[in-house]
């Protein structure tokens, strides 16, 4: 069994480094997450485990148990202006867990690593921990790496006292997998009043950015036949994209277009440019492909009009979307059952996880809790305490049980 | 005759205050605006007439001549970074013709004053010092203006030594009317090989803000069923407008969103609020009518759907459309087709000016000169030397044929 007192405590702990308000400023490599990082390391000490900061900042502690082992763990940096369980509930349950274990002679031999990785949330480069420690972090991803104050991650890791530590390297021989709790970030779970999500994907992610030029003109003497309005081709473009996704989505896909930009956005002048990003997400590739070419289709049919010329661009590498272990998600709903019977439920995870890197690499696997009122990357985000007791339990049952079953071994 | 070298001499002179490179920064009580007003006064002097600078900046010459009085004149503040000609030109027009004139026997006796009306292009109130003189600027007006730097008009009185400076006021039984030149601001001569145009209307304005007030939302995990995308909305508003408008339009109406924000303007992120400026005009009230109807209808259709919440506001008083004295006019007409038979015509104003204000105290026409390639507003703006002489010659003689015909003297 867990300690519910002392998982609350230490998430509470968490929580006041880099306080602001209900909420949490902690981005990655900041006095704060190296605070944080400090402190963790030595709670995974007193764990038991054999603690490191590695050189881009992820904290692993591991299990000098021997046998397969399970990775558990989350992220500890926050958004510039975040809330406070985000990825800390998972880093905090992955303690937990290590501990409940170690507690209990039926689970104490189980080899359980806990981590916190860095700059999930893209100060510099999204999930750069994760992708560091499997191999996916290039010279190019570093190079060009700014936060939006200017500063070089090169910069950021020196003042972090990091740019000599070693890197650390995925042992993929080394595990049976990785498994990841986090906060749901949408209201999913709280709208049919579920208490464990079991993620069954990670949905992938595609962006186009739209430039259009135009001819900025004066508002009151450029008669509508000779106006080249950019303005005018952006509303006409994203209205069509709404008009036209829906017949090719599939029952999770979403779309957005949520930043734009026109120039020089004055109420009597007639627009020469604008852009507009387009993003789509789905558990599967099949809509995306077809949004694709829809966004193709529509794009031509504008440009062969004349007026108005339009460039479409991915604005970033493509993120597939990606499965989850089925074995380790029948232990996650095995403890879910136990726990919570007939409040879980299957559902693809419609944020980017670090499971979601790590999963190229080992199996992997995801548990989400609700978020009240599906409020995230806030100062209000919030999820109740009888849900964050019950995901821990439930993340420490599925844990155990999955290391049991691999190592030979009953389950707790 | 004109003296078609004094004339662009005087126009260089003007340019040269407040010039950065072939543009002009002379905005409303400016250190270089004040400058230019003081030069023009001297000018006025030179030229025989009896010139103030009043409590507003507008500067008067008034002759000395009896009789039925033309005003003629236009404004010489300018844009913040703006171009050499707009107001200039009609100003320069209005010195050179009191000169012309007085300088010829057959209409040395024609009273002619010249104007440069204040702030015309807006820093503090649009047509300031046209307002001012017809008794149109309200103490509430004075109150609220600020420029985009948060300067009130109040200081900027003050600073240009106008505080205690007694103000005009237009005395309407001493004019026959009043007569502004201008570039036209727009393609349309140009494109038409015509050189002058004679304005029969200056079109009216509405405007309309509308504010979309949606739910902010993470646009990974917010299914699309469940958002209230403010932006979705203003898409589709924009665009429904773009296509309906069409049906409704004249053939000389505009309209133009060229202004929107959207909030907080992130890529994954469903924006919870946005707003977006309309602006229409037209020549005649019609259309601008059937417009407003179309909006409404369009915002009652949206918000009886729910989801967004559609609000829509006027954001300035309507300005009518004015219509151009016809006898003023006709005027005019005579001297082009005299000076450039077969290359001017009619045309509304799409742009504002100086002229919709004093129309509604004393008859007023308008005459347009080409602008190179449409171009205003712009350190770009241009005429050709050609065009500007041409427009001076047609102006002196339509003035001096008005007013002869007014107080019973043959025209020159």
């Amino acid at each position: 069994m867990i300690n519910a007192d002392r998982l609350l405590s230490d998430l509470r702990k968490l929580r006041s480094i880099g306080a602001q308000g209900p909420g949490v400023v902690r981005p990655a490599f900041s006095a704060t997450d190296m605070e944080a990082r400090r402190w963790l390391k030595a709670r995974y000490e007193e764990a038991g485990l054999e603690a490191t900061i590695d050189g881009v900042g992820n904290v692993l502690g591991r299990s000098r148990q021997p046998g397969k082992a399970l990775l558990v763990g989350s992220h500890s940096d926050t958004q510039p202006t975040g809330g406070w369980l985000d990825g800390a509930l998972g880093v905090i349950y992955a303690l937990e867990v290590v501990r409940a274990l170690a507690a209990d002679a039926a689970t104490r031999q189980l080899p359980v690593d806990a981590v916190s990785f860095q700059d999930e949330e893209s100060r510099f480069v999204g999930c750069l921990g994760s992708r560091s420690l499997v191999g996916g972090l290039t010279p190019e991803m570093e190079q060009g790496a700014v936060d939006r104050d200017g500063k070089t991650l090169a910069d950021a890791l020196r003042e972090a006292g990091l740019a000599d530590a070693p890197r650390l390297r995925l042992a993929r021989e080394r595990y049976l997998g990785f498994v990841e709790a986090h906060i749901e970030q949408g209201p999913n779970l709280e709208d049919t009043g579920r208490r464990i999500g079991v993620v069954t994907d990670i949905v992938g992610l595609r962006s186009i950015r739209f430039v259009f030029r135009g001819q900025q003109n004066h508002a009151g003497t450029t008669m509508m036949a000779r106006r080249r309005d950019a303005a005018t081709a952006l509303y006409e473009l994203a209205h069509r994209i709404n008009q036209e996704f829906p017949k090719a989505a599939a029952e999770r896909s979403v779309w957005t277009m949520g930043r734009l930009r026109v120039e020089p956005n004055a109420t009597s002048i007639v627009p020469g440019y604008a852009d507009l990003d387009l993003q789509f997400r789905d558990a599967s590739s099949a809509p995306l492909d077809a949004f694709e070419k829809i966004v193709e289709r529509l794009v031509a049919e504008m440009n062969a009009r004349g007026g108005v010329r339009i460039e479409a661009t991915p604005t970033r590498a493509p993120i597939p979307p990606t499965r989850m272990d089925a074995g380790l998600q029948q232990h996650i709903e095995a403890a879910a059952e136990r726990h919570a019977p007939g409040l879980w439920q299957r559902m693809p995870s419609g944020a980017f996880h670090d499971a979601g890197i790590i999963s190229a690499s080992i199996p992997s696997a995801m548990l989400f809790i609700p978020s009240i009122g599906g409020i995230s990357h806030d100062f209000a985000e919030d999820s109740r305490d009888e849900d964050i007791v019950l995901g821990c339990q439930v993340l420490a049952d599925a844990v155990a049980s999955s290391l049991a079953a691999a190592n030979g071994r009953p389950a707790a």
